[in-house]
């Protein structure tokens, strides 16, 4: 079993480099960090995330830089220490392959992929929990040392996070589903509602919040993540176009009901199995609407309502459509503790549906 | 300047209709309820949103059947009766249609849109205030009467509802746009997880649930929904299959940055045009990220103390990855309230990040 002693030196002190440094520094690990503009090094190192002078060399690397650049820093730095080298970039095929093309022996270098993030970006937003109980995802390649693997699990364990091991192509078209075609698809929605009239924006409801809200992210940022995935998306959007060509031509005919009712039922099928909170499907859960007068406090009275019931209040969303007075706050809770809260809650004066 | 007197017919009493006779039961008008299925007008009844045999001729008929039934129905009530008539369908231009092919006069019917729904069907599902504070989209047409607009108009009104007046072909590219393309780009989306490997699925976020939540809906009423609409959505499709094209030629390219920069740049466009609570744009309000561990209570402290520091906390997330042993709640305040809010929530122990 490796041990993870440290130094590590971290390239790239951004959300996720200073947040590796500020996991690590808490459990007095020796961390050094770099980044090509001096500010952002200095700030994480004002915040705690480690130095920017370490004068040992390195135990492990990890190269936390933009998704363009991190096969050259990942080879730089395996060609510049005796160090395991892991990235953080979200795509891993790309880094591997340019790393490749750039140094001879990639048997120090594993990738890997924190899932975890946050809409604020650079050292300031660096958070040592940030990746508390998060998927940090391990991709060996076929020439990784298993003591290099050995050595990235520690990383991630140390971090606080949960380790998946799998392929580097397994891993790329994985989050090509889940995670970059849904935001293209995000995008294409949210594009058609760029020039729309403001009178068509007044009927939105939670439905298109809910679709277009990833859409908001850096198209800076997702350019670098989706061209870094090209190849297992292209795959997927090939797919996708031809549903789309289904969909018009079912809409185009007079009867086109069954056609069309295949396609959403897909959808069904699809959208059950996106594991909700702690993995468990959404479905094991029972919701509860609870209507809210729009004042402070409210919020507070509620949840010390559910807490009395002893239910354990699993998710939550309120909804805010344009114009309500009141808000509508959904529960959910699992099936054991349902009656209980709508009783107390009920009795404590709320309007309670179930 | 008419008044809405009663009786008032609902024809359809699912929780639409049904609702629609609770809201105006408790302004105590006189409600017919008719169904179909007489156990659906026997449940509405036995709840109190009217009474299945009423003597005295309609002022007002609201249809609110299912989608595919809306114009036939409207038809019938027409030539029945010398009421006002409305519908509750949420396309308006196939109902109109319907009732144009089957009767001759329609300066009596008005459309209309209640904006308002619940994953929850029938009767049982109906609640007095489901309209408090949503938009009802009121549709008149060339030949529909002033007074029966005005009729029509006060029925929303009485339940509680904010009403917006457009034409029939413009509510419809609106709807298109701000609910029926999301939810089958939504749908596409969820799609493509149906057959995909459970490692796959391990993988998600966030946003893949947000993107995917409303695919869930039933498959047999969205087919009536979207076939209803398929003229304004056709032509909604063709420009995403457009815009997928050119995301398709731009990653099959070399350096296709700047191109994928627009597409996404595009989304953010839209997607920050979409109003949240109470019609502000979402991007007027600040969010802090609290982590909070995972059991009975916590949220009733958080809130509690959130209460204290005088913030209105205007909406909530709770983020939950798969395998989390904790939570984080996103709060979203005004930018006014904000330093107060995280000073108190520090002060009281919490882990917040702005």
């Amino acid at each position: 079993m490796t041990e993870l002693r440290g130094p590590v030196r971290i390239v790239g002190t951004g959300l996720i480099g200073t947040s590796i440094g500020l996991a690590l520094a808490r459990l007095g690990v020796v961390v050094e960090l770099v980044d090509g503009n001096p500010d952002n090094a200095l700030m994480a190192e004002r915040i705690g995330a480690g130095s920017r002078l370490v004068q040992i060399e390195p135990q492990l690397v990890v190269v936390a830089v933009p998704p363009d650049h991190v096969g050259a820093v990942v080879a730089e730095q395996l060609q510049q220490t005796d160090a395991v080298v892991t990235d953080a970039a979200s795509v891993k095929s790309k880094p591997l392959a340019d790393a490749r093309r750039l140094t001879g022996d990639l048997s120090r270098y594993v990738g890997s992929h924190p899932m975890a993030g946050s809409e604020r970006n650079g050292p300031l937003a660096g958070r040592a929990d940030l990746f508390d109980g998060a998927t940090w995802a391990i991709t060996p390649h076929e020439t990784s040392s298993p003591d290099a693997v050995d050595l990235v699990r520690r990383l991630a364990e140390a971090a606080g996070a949960r380790t998946v091991e799998m392929s580097v192509e397994d891993h790329d078209l994985g989050v090509a589903r889940v995670s970059h075609l849904p935001h293209l698809m995000s995008a294409l929605a949210a594009g058609t509602l760029a020039d729309a009239p403001s009178s068509h924006l007044e009927l939105s409801g939670q439905g298109v919040r809910d679709v277009t809200r990833i859409a908001a992210g850096d198209p800076t940022l997702w350019t670098q993540i989706v061209s870094a995935n090209s190849g297992a998306l292209t795959g997927l959007l090939e797919q996708i176009r031809g549903e789309l060509d289904r969909l018009l031509v079912a809409l185009g005919k007079e009867e086109a009901g069954d056609e069309l009712t295949a396609i959403l039922g897909q959808g069904v099928s699809g959208a059950v199995r996106v594991p909700g909170k702690h993995g468990t499907p959404h479905i094991d859960l029972v919701t509860v609407l609870v209507t809210i007068p729009d004042r402070p406090g409210q919020l507070a009275k509620l949840f010390a309502d559910a807490a009395e019931s002893g239910a354990n209040v699993e998710d939550l969303r309120i909804d805010h459509s344009p114009g309500r007075p009141v808000g509508e706050v959904e529960l959910a809770v699992k099936p054991a503790s349902v009656d209980q809260l709508v009783d107390v809650l009920t009795d404590r004066g709320w309007v309670v549906h179930r």
